[in-house]
């Protein structure tokens, strides 16, 4: 029964952890937060998870490497300094670092790239999302990976190929584009459906989410798996075998 | 059996009207397009079906009342005074005039205009379309249409509470407003749905084509009706006793 | 701020109501259980919402008709002497009773009517549904009610016209029957679509709910509105004014 | 440009290739139904297209041999025999056979494969297809198609694991299962969606076909693909290069 320490465990994902932690038969080792000693949780810990700040990044980083256990990193906001960081501990300790946990997005974004190579570009490619009403920012970040996914399987750049928010005017569709529509509304917690649309046929391979439990439930699969593997620095795509 | 004439009969309605009749048991009496004599046809017609242009309504109303038989319109780009026109001409003779004869958008405005009154505000309203890549302009007509029975039903207007486009940082969604997303790819001959988002549950209300084909259905449905019927202006609603 | 009972305070409902109760601005007067008084609590309370079994409705109705309160009932397993009993107190103190407490749901049932009734027979009715995996009948009660809802708009009896599980050499769909098929996995809290299919066109009137939190929602906003009307047996609708 | 041969050219699939044949850009070298030549036609082609019937195989796979040309087979109905019979050819010309012409599928089946290989059979799959009101078995072939797809990623029998037209009391899902629902009404050309609904998550894969067309549009991709292949028995996924 592998032994999990949280760093960040008084934020929402942090109590979300805990939750599935309890829930999946493993041991809570315990949690630090903003002012904690992560190196003493270290010491107790078979793996660490970390959803705390940019911040706390660099002493995380020292606990792993000082207990000589792998680290999950969650955590948002990291700069070039920080992935410089990661990559110099993880030829030390085993690092997955990831800005999404959930194994069925990982997947999806990997059946997405597959799609957009083989079908060419002949098929349109639409990312529809729909969020709850509180949500600020549009297209959703899981949607602009997903846009990246379908971008690297047909070799172009998404940057250059992005559309939007139409409204008006728009002309027709240009080709070897990616659109993006965004719907906000009640409590969802999170959709996406990518749209391939060819001649007569379209392929939908899309997600939902019931609760934002997902996250903490892959951030402890990811945790699990790492836990003996050589020192490298891994994605979520390595867990599910990509 | 009905004698049907038809209005524009080289256009694509036309030929998509004539196929109808001819699988639907009806009998085509003839049809005119530009520079033909709709006077003419009408004293071989039981209604007329006019899918033509604003400038040919004069003279097709006329034919109409000459022959003292009903009028079904579904000819775009009207203005104020061919709606005037409509008007005089229905105190002699029925016409129904529609910017969408299918019977399934119909009633599906009207289903919404019904979810929107009783839902209340805290219900989010999104109307989202998916039209085939050659088309040029967004929201498409028809979620216009359905965004006009929504704001109906909640009493409010339309162009004060609508939100479309979204991209960047947008906020907060507004509460109270009507949003619109546009996806455009492949051969897609139209499908909306209207989603109505509150607490932890979700109504949508969508309707698809399959092909233009219910266009012409639903104005022949709409001629069939409209024969025998009293002098006045009619709408596709009363088609279906709404 | 009105003052709400529950009886089956220790089931998943109880806990459920409490939680939206708490939420809602209103106030909790107290809970009993199985071998609790449910007068004393009526006494305390300006309504009941009562969630237990059906031996306990006798004393419920009592505790309500006592106190001179309103009082909806989610009990299900009622049979035709419990309906009695509730036409009975009906007379004395305002009762609604329900199978279904979701506003969501109420809605789409009579949109599905609506639809239905003007459609005709010559577009087909199907109906699917998804719940988890640990659900253990098929097609879940709420698919029935919504295939009530469409007999009744067709004037057609459901029994005499339901098709169900499919599979094999079924033969061309017979003409006006509806169709239920029923889907299960994952922890899926309920989704019901109803689609109308017919020549080249599709209506899908459709419901979702994030978890089950909807059904305590809508018995709340029910007894909201029972306080204050008169003595009479309510329904679902009657809160929507349907 | 590449002269295409059509054996069955008097069915529906006949009159569908030539269509798209003419529309992108080939040359329709002839055709032959019933009691005509195939060896004639190898002869003024570069690839020979058969939908024809069981019975005409082995004069068909005769001229292609005999013209050194490759041949695509989408006659159904094959017994082990013509099996036998196309691997014997395939060892002097390229044969392609398949029971399933669309890239939109052949891509959808691979795509399910890979999912049910990396989720795990904690993820219930379903499979749910909609076809018109004339189809006479359940589930569609197609279905059945996506089912050995996914049942192949998990490395088990589907005929093992099938659940199909689930109705009454049902009793929990069984874990590992793949079930199948069916819906048919109006003129719906066929759409399937496999749904892996895990824990508080869901991917669904979906195709849907706007008409038949599709079929007869990637059958003439697989015929120009074939051409200058070497003699091989191939499928639609090699197409693909899946």
């Amino acid at each position: 029964m592998a032994r999990i320490g949280i760093i960040g465990s008084e934020g929402a994902m942090g109590h979300a952890l805990a939750s599935v932690i309890a829930a999946g038969g493993h041991a809570l080792s315990g949690g630090v937060d903003k002012g904690g000693d992560p190196a003493g949780l270290a010491d107790e810990s078979d793996v660490l998870v970390d959803f705390s700040s940019p911040q706390a990044l660099e002493a995380n980083l020292h606990a792993a490497i000082g207990a000589g256990i792998p680290l999950v990193i969650g955590t948002t906001g990291l700069d070039a300094t920080h992935h410089t960081a990661i990559d110099n501990a993880a030829r030390v300790v085993p690092i997955l670092q990831t800005g999404n946990t959930s194994l069925g997005v990982t997947l999806l974004a990997h059946l997405v790239r597959e799609a957009a190579a083989r079908l060419g570009p002949d098929w349109d490619i639409e990312i529809v999302e729909m969020h709850h009403r509180r949500k600020v920012d549009a297209p959703s970040g899981t949607a602009l990976l997903l846009g990246e996914a379908a971008a690297q399987g047909r070799g172009i750049e998404l940057a250059a190929n992005r559309e939007s928010g139409r409204d008006g005017h728009t002309g027709a569709r240009r080709p070897g584009t990616i659109g993006f529509a965004s719907l906000r509304g009640g409590t969802v917690a999170g959709e996406h459906s990518v749209i391939l649309a060819g001649e007569q046929e379209r392929l939908v391979l899309a997600h939902s989410a019931e609760d934002r439990s997902i996250f903490a439930r892959g951030a402890i699969r990811a945790a699990e798996w790492l836990i003996g593997k050589p020192a490298r620095r891994y994605t979520m795509e390595d867990v599910l075998e990509l």
